[in-house]
């Protein structure tokens, strides 16, 4: 038997209405061994940037041949174009608007094309609910086995967002941005191992003149992505972070390596610096929100 | 390989308690291969207005057979029926207190059934959760093949809610009212394109006495449903529409007719009139709730 | 065709993420006729008893042979266990944290395993997300016929959780606590039948000194669970039940037996003591949360 072809969804369309059960009907009416996977609706209306970021931390979960729906369009029904975006695995089917963003510093896209050729759309494409009329019905043809450049012709780039980068500040800070906020109140910021590795590289460099310091950065990068093993390099635990007026001493590995109800700073699932209180809520506790500023700064 | 049977959940069940959750394993304990898709989960408890307009707007994008289950049952437990309804492509298995009050409007019932046969129940069947121990064994058990007419016997009317109907008003107002708001603060109205049509003709009518009328109607009848075609026939732009105090002029085609925070009216994905505001949410911009008056009139 | 083997899905990761769209497409990736119902998500943070009590409400309504995954974790990252255990029809996959509790009580456990083998884990698992990188790849061999013993070393025993138990007072009353509330605002409590039987029975032997009690100690035990039934023996109708300081007399079978608006007590489809208001919202009614106090007495 061929395996179902996988088409996930992630939209700002919410659970309260019908839309979301409505595309998964056009689908299946089209393909019905399609297997449909929601990634998220709930990203707030008109969010590109949540919807980019939490597409970004979902899709290389998949098989191969996925095709990923992310749909958050405030552009809908105006001259912005919906793209085909091929990478080697995955295929995205997207709004042109930046919601590809996050992804595009990570994989290389092959191709992409405009989708225009409404003979895979919906008679009569309403202007509103392009989910329903045009990206449904592509994506479950795409999942029958179209190819990507029957859609429409070639584009040579994508629009992205304007993202936010961690900076390092003449202080000796190293500044980020809160850019995403889960259920737990987990503070996720745009600092990932690579920035502090950096900062860490520039300081040294800025003190020692260089000297010795090749070593080390060849020791400071032998850390592992994510939170996966107990021991924590030097330079880690003597770290100062600022978030929200508090400050907090060294990163942690885990949760429990604090007393529940305190805070620590640990490198999340998707790989970015993240602020939490151990079976807590670190929005609560912080009373901070997100583009809110995070500093950390080495303390010998 | 045959063609997995759809079977659609609609329910005020909401998603914090397991209900949705038993429903599907008793469908999947019956029948393995069956195809369930949420429809929408969060009616407000016991709306079954609500319902009722969300299934409209969804059942027909389903693929034919597809059996339709939707629950806003406040008189579980009572003398109620449950019926199981045919159409010409589609099942549907509701409670009968008017849950297909706006189907029926569009879709011809060939049959109607009530559903006593207990032999397709559960044993013992709760009297506080049909939804478990009558829907969805009997969905399964029409996902295997059973006739509509093994559940129970035949049944010559279904209940319908007294739906409000947009009026024209001799003051040479047409009046409706909001009757849904969605996630994004759009606001869904009663009016639909055949009501301004009915509307503009009988105040030609008025007017001309008549004469010339019957071409113009014709040219009026030839406007498609929903918003896919970007002309607007001018009797649409010489529209003034009062809704929460405010008046807006003219009706749009896309949201991008208007700029962003700005107000708009157009025919939404579901064929009714919709207010909303471009990249806003027209719910705050009026102040406005579910039942509220909407007015338009033509001003030449 | 081999039957596709159901994966349940509880957790407490939401639905404004997109961690449990993760969880699937790393399943779906290992197995793709994996068959993935979600439970519930929308568990309160860290509320393992929540969590569990949701979990026994819904487990045994899924076909022989479901894997049950259940994640409410607060000390993911810790040492605290993953476990696999085995029961007649099922096996259940969950943190070692009393999540359980519930079930333990109707089902006996063949077997236990701690779940140690990383062959079947996601490379370098994250310390902050063991749902994605433990429990669903994990969970996705187990569907593919990967025996519990391959996971790791046998366990004897289960953590429990402390569990609220009706005690029977001197006063004459029973009092229970309320241990769920659901969407609709219905309270549930920890009576059972059970619990009111014991208790009518101890009040017939304190009064009577046990004459005659046998007989009708058989005719109460004969009550059947759940409200499937319309007549109410005579012990069930002369209770007086104080909730939040208000009293209600007797017992309802069905929530229509009261006018819209008003309050009963009836055994809920989980086998549970539930207060309700017809069409109502209890919660607000008697203004009350888990946790608060029931109490019921006879009165002849």
């Amino acid at each position: 038997m061929r395996r179902p072809r996988i088409i996930t969804l992630l939209t700002d369309f919410g659970n309260q209405d019908a839309y979301v059960g409505v595309m998964k009907g056009v689908i299946i009416g089209i393909n019905p061994t399609a297997n449909i996977i929601d990634i998220c609706h709930s990203i707030p209306p008109q969010d590109i940037f949540n919807g980019a970021y939490l597409l970004s931390t979902s899709y290389k979960y998949f098989p191969k041949d996925t095709i990923h729906v992310a749909i958050v369009d405030p552009g809908v029904g105006s001259k912005r174009a919906i793209v085909c975006a091929e990478t080697r695995d995955y295929l995205f089917l997207v709004p042109d608007n930046g919601i590809l963003s996050f992804i595009v510093r990570e994989e290389k896209l092959k191709r992409i094309f405009r989708v225009t050729n409404s003979r895979y759309f919906l008679a009569s494409p309403c202007t509103t609910f392009h989910g329903r009329d045009v990206f449904a019905p592509v994506a479950a043809h795409l999942s029958l086995g179209i190819k990507p450049q029957q859609l429409g012709n070639k584009l040579n780039h994508l629009k992205t967002l304007d993202m936010p980068q961690p900076e390092h500040k003449n202080t000796g800070h190293l500044e980020g941005q809160i850019i995403s906020i889960d259920r737990f109140g987990n503070l996720i910021t745009n600092i990932t191992r690579v920035h502090i590795e950096q900062h860490i590289i520039k300081q040294m460099q800025n003190r020692g003149k260089g000297s010795g310091v090749r070593g080390q950065e060849s020791e400071i990068r032998s850390h592992i992505p994510c939170t996966s093993k107990n021991k924590m390099l030097l330079p880690y635990s003597t770290t100062e972070t600022t978030i929200g007026g508090k400050k907090i001493r060294g990163l942690s590995t885990t949760y429990v390596n604090v007393q529940v109800g305190k805070p620590l700073i640990l490198f999340g699932s998707a790989g970015f610096l993240e602020v939490s209180v151990n079976q807590g809520n670190a929005q609560k506790y912080f009373n901070v929100d997100k583009g809110d500023t995070i500093t950390m700064r080495r303390v010998d």
